[in-house]
C-alpha cells in the first residue's frame, strides 16, 4: 500500500492526540484513504520530555526544517500555535510544495489569506478544521455541504473556558473570579485567562468562520469583542428568571452590503439549540438560506476531539494527494467586504439599572428609553436593600447606539445609582 | 467557465428545491466550483404539471433515458425515490459513466451496496446526503470529518413526521390520533402514514448510518423497528414528570463483534443534546472514539433544505470532475458485521402497569422483577379511578429479553389489569 508522510510541527496537546489517533485507528484509516499515513518526523522543543504517546526516537527532531525541507512528506501538520514561528514554517513549507493542515486558529485569522494564496498558486490544500470549535466540523460543513447555500449568519459559543465559567455561575450562582479560580486550579483556564475571558479566542475564531461563510477577507481587530468579567451572578440570576441563559456569543451576519462580526456575552431564550449548550462544549449555529438553521454541538476543546479534526483534515488531504487532486476546493475569500459599524446595528437588548428607590426612577428612565426611541418589551422593578431598587429593562430590537445613547442619559440621572450590565439578547 | 452539465430525475419537492437553489445561488456556485452548473435535463412524468420553478421547456423530458444516455451529462441527480424505477436509471447512468447524487433512502438503504461498488468500479461518485436526515451534512460528517474515529454509537431523530407529532401531544397533551390528523391536514403526515408513524422511514435511515459508521453492510430487514402509535398521552405526561422527553429514536451501535441496529420510542433524559429537538426538525447524535459526543441538529425535509443537500453533493461532485478525481472516497462497507440480537442487549426500561390497587400489587411485581435479574432504579405507584392503581417503573440498565420475560409474567397476574407500555430508556 502507497505511504503518505506526515510531518508535525508541535508536539503538545494537539499533536499528541494527533499521533495517539493515527497510531490507533491506523488500519481503519489506511482502509479509508487507501494509503498508509506515516508520521516521519514530529519537531519538538525538548528531546528529553516524557510524552503520553511514544514514537521511535528517530521521529522526533529539534529542527522544523527537518520537517519542512524533507521531499519526502507530503502533509505537514502546524500543531504549534501563535503567529510565528508557525507563519514562517508553514510558507517555508508551502514554498517546498507541501499540503498543510492547521490548528492554529491565530495564525489563520492573521495571516490565513496570504498562506491560502500561496497554496492555493502550488496546487495544494490547505486545512485547517482543528482551527475553530475542536472537533466540530464547522469548517467542512460551512466550505463543503453548504456550498449551495448563500449563509446569512452564524451564531457560536466557541470558547470552552468562558462557556464552562458562565455554565458554573449559572448552576451555582457563583461569582465569575471564584469559578475562574476554580477552572484555573481544574486545567479548563490558563494562569493569564485574558485570552478567553476577554474573548479574543472567541474573536479569532468568528473572524475565520466570518470569511469562509461570506468569502470574505475579515480584520481580526475589526471584530469587536466584549468578555464576560463584567457578567454577575445576579445577571444570571434575573436572566434565568426571564426564561434566558447568559452565553459568550461570537456572532457573523451577512450580506452584499456588509458583515457584522462581533463577540458579546449574550442572552439566550431557552429556545435557542445554543442555550443549553453547557460546561466545556461547544456550538456553532448557521443559518443559511437553503438549509434553514443547523446546529452543531460537540468538544471545542481537547487532545483528541481536536487531534480529530486534525487527523480528518490529514485524511482529506491524503484522498487528494492519492486521487491527484490537492487544491481542488478554490480559496474563496474574494470579496473585501465591508464592515459594518457596530452601533447601526438592531437587537434586543437587556439593561439592569439601580435606582434609590423613588417613585419617579421608573417614568424618568421610561421617558429617556421613549426619548431614544428604545421601546420596552417589559420592565421588572424590585425593592433592594438600603433603600435601592433594581430595575430590569428589556428592550424590543432597536438601535445599538440608541440604546448606549439612552444608558449614558440614564446613567447620569440622580435617582440612578449605577448602570450595572447592558446585554444584547438574542432571539 | 467550463460547463458541467446535470441531468435531473424527478422534479417534485426535493428536485424543485435543488433547482431553485442552483438558479438563485448560480454566481456564487460556480465560483465556489471553478465551473458552471447547468441543469441540462429534467426528467418528469407530466410536461404539463404546474411548478413552481420555471424552466426552459425543452429542458423537460418524459423520457429518463434522455438523461441516463446523454453523452454530455456528467452528474445524475437521482431525485424520484422508491426502488424502482430508480434503481434500474441509477445502474444505467452509472453503466453511462455518470456521477450520482441521490435523495433516495429506500433505494440507499435496500440496494446501495450494489450501486456503490458499481460507481466505484467506473471511478465515479455516488453521493447521497440528502438520503438521511434532508439539510443535515451527517453523511459527510461520517465519512470525511469524522474519518479517523472509531464511531462507536449513532443516536437520531431522524423522521420529522413522528417528532412533530410527539412535540404536538408533549406540549397538548393531546392524543395520537388526534395529533395524526392534525399533522395530515398541515400536510406534516402523509394520507398513508404508516411509513413514518410505523418507523419504517427511519428504519431505511439508520440502516444507511449504520453501514457507514461501521463500514458494514446492513440488511434493512434486520433493523428492529417500533413505531409510535402505542404512545398515550398519560406516558408522555408521566415521562416528563421524571425528567424524560419521548423520541422516536434510531440507534446503531458497533464493535468488531457485531451491530445493533433499532428504531424505539425512547425516553431521553433532558439532558441528553437530542431531547430539545422538537418539532419537525431532525437531529443525529454522534460518539466517536476521538471525538467525542457530537450533536447534529437542522431540518430533516423540506423542498429547499433537502435541495441544499443535493447541491452541496452536485458542488462536491463537481469540484471531483475539475479535479479529475470523481471516486476519490474509496467505498468501505467492506465488512459483513452480524447484527447482535436485540434480546440480549442492554437498557434502562420504562413500564407503565395498571393494577388493581390491592396492598400486595406492588409486591408480587417487585418480587417478578427480581426473579429476572431487573433491578429497579425507581417506581412511583398512583391511586387511579375505579380503584385501580398506576405503577410506573424505570429499571437500571438490564438485559432486554430479562425485561420482556418479567413483563409477560407480571401481565399474567391476577392483580395486574394490563401492562400499559414498556420503552427503552437512554442515558
Amino acid at each position: 500500500m502507497r505511504e503518505i508522510k506526515v510531518g508535525i510541527l508541535g508536539f503538545g496537546t494537539v499533536g499528541s492526540g494527533t499521533v495517539k489517533i493515527l497510531q490507533d485507528n491506523a488500519d481503519a484509516i489506511s482502509a479509508r484513504i487507501g494509503a498508509e499515513i506515516v508520521v516521519s518526523r514530529v519537531a519538538v522543543r525538548d528531546l528529553t520530555k516524557p510524552r503520553d504517546v511514544s514514537l521511535h526516537a528517530p521521529t522526533l527532531t529539534t529542527n522544523p526544517q527537518d520537517i519542512t525541507d524533507d521531499p519526502d512528506i507530503e502533509i505537514v501538520a502546524e500543531l504549534i500555535g501563535g503567529v510565528e514561528p508557525a507563519r514562517t514554517l508553514v510558507e517555508r513549507a508551502i514554498a517546498n510544495g507541501k499540503n498543510i493542515v492547521t490548528a492554529n486558529k491565530e495564525m489563520v485569522a492573521k495571516v490565513g489569506h496570504d498562506l491560502r494564496i500561496a497554496a492555493q498558486s502550488s496546487g495544494k490544500d490547505f486545512f485547517m478544521e482543528a482551527s475553530v470549535a475542536g472537533g466540530i466540523p464547522i469548517i467542512a460543513t460551512l466550505g463543503e455541504s453548504l456550498a449551495g447555500n448563500q449563509v446569512r449568519e452564524i451564531a457560536g459559543i466557541v470558547n470552552g473556558t468562558t462557556n464552562y465559567i458562565l455554565t458554573k455561575m449559572t448552576q451555582e450562582g457563583a461569582a465569575f473570579e471564584k469559578v475562574l479560580s476554580e477552572a484555573q486550579s481544574l486545567g479548563y483556564a490558563e494562569a493569564e485567562p485574558s485570552s478567553d475571558v476577554d474573548g479574543y479566542d472567541a474573536q479569532y475564531k468568528i473572524a475565520i468562520l466570518a470569511s469562509l461563510a461570506f468569502g470574505s477577507r475579515v480584520n481580526v481587530e475589526d471584530v469587536q469583542v466584549e468578555g464576560i468579567r463584567h457578567i454577575s451572578p445576579r445577571d444570571i440570576v434575573v436572566a434565568k428568571e426571564l426564561g434566558y441563559r447568559i452565553k459568550l456569543i461570537a456572532t457573523a451576519q451577512g450580506s452584499p452590503n456588509g458583515m457584522r462580526v462581533r463577540v458579546n456575552p449574550t442572552l439566550l431564550p431557552l429556545k435557542h439549540p445554543l442555550a443549553t449548550v453547557d460546561g466545556v462544549f461547544n456550538g456553532v449555529f448557521v443559518r443559511g438560506d437553503a438549509v434553514g438553521d443547523l446546529t452543531l454541538i460537540g468538544r471545542g476543546a481537547g487532545s483528541l476531539p481536536t487531534g480529530s479534526a486534525v487527523v480528518g483534515d490529514i485524511i482529506h488531504c491524503a484522498r487528494n494527494i492519492v486521487a491527484g487532486a490537492t487544491g481542488r476546493v478554490p480559496y474563496m475569500a474574494s470579496h473585501d467586504l465591508p464592515m459594518l459599524p457596530a452601533a447601526s446595528s438592531w437587537s434586543k437588548f437587556y439593561a439592569r439599572v439601580r435606582v434609590l428607590d423613588r417613585p419617579k426612577a421608573l417614568a424618568a428612565i421610561a421617558t429617556i428609553f421613549g426619548d431614544h426611541d428604545v421601546s420596552i418589551e417589559s420592565v421588572i422593578q424590585r425593592a433592594m436593600p438600603d433603600e435601592e431598587a433594581e430595575i430590569v429593562w428589556v428592550t424590543h430590537e432597536v438601535r445599538e447606539q440608541d440604546v448606549h445613547a439612552a444608558l449614558a442619559t440614564i446613567h447620569a440621572l440622580p435617582v440612578v445609582r449605577s448602570v450595572d450590565t447592558a446585554l444584547r439578547v438574542m432571539e
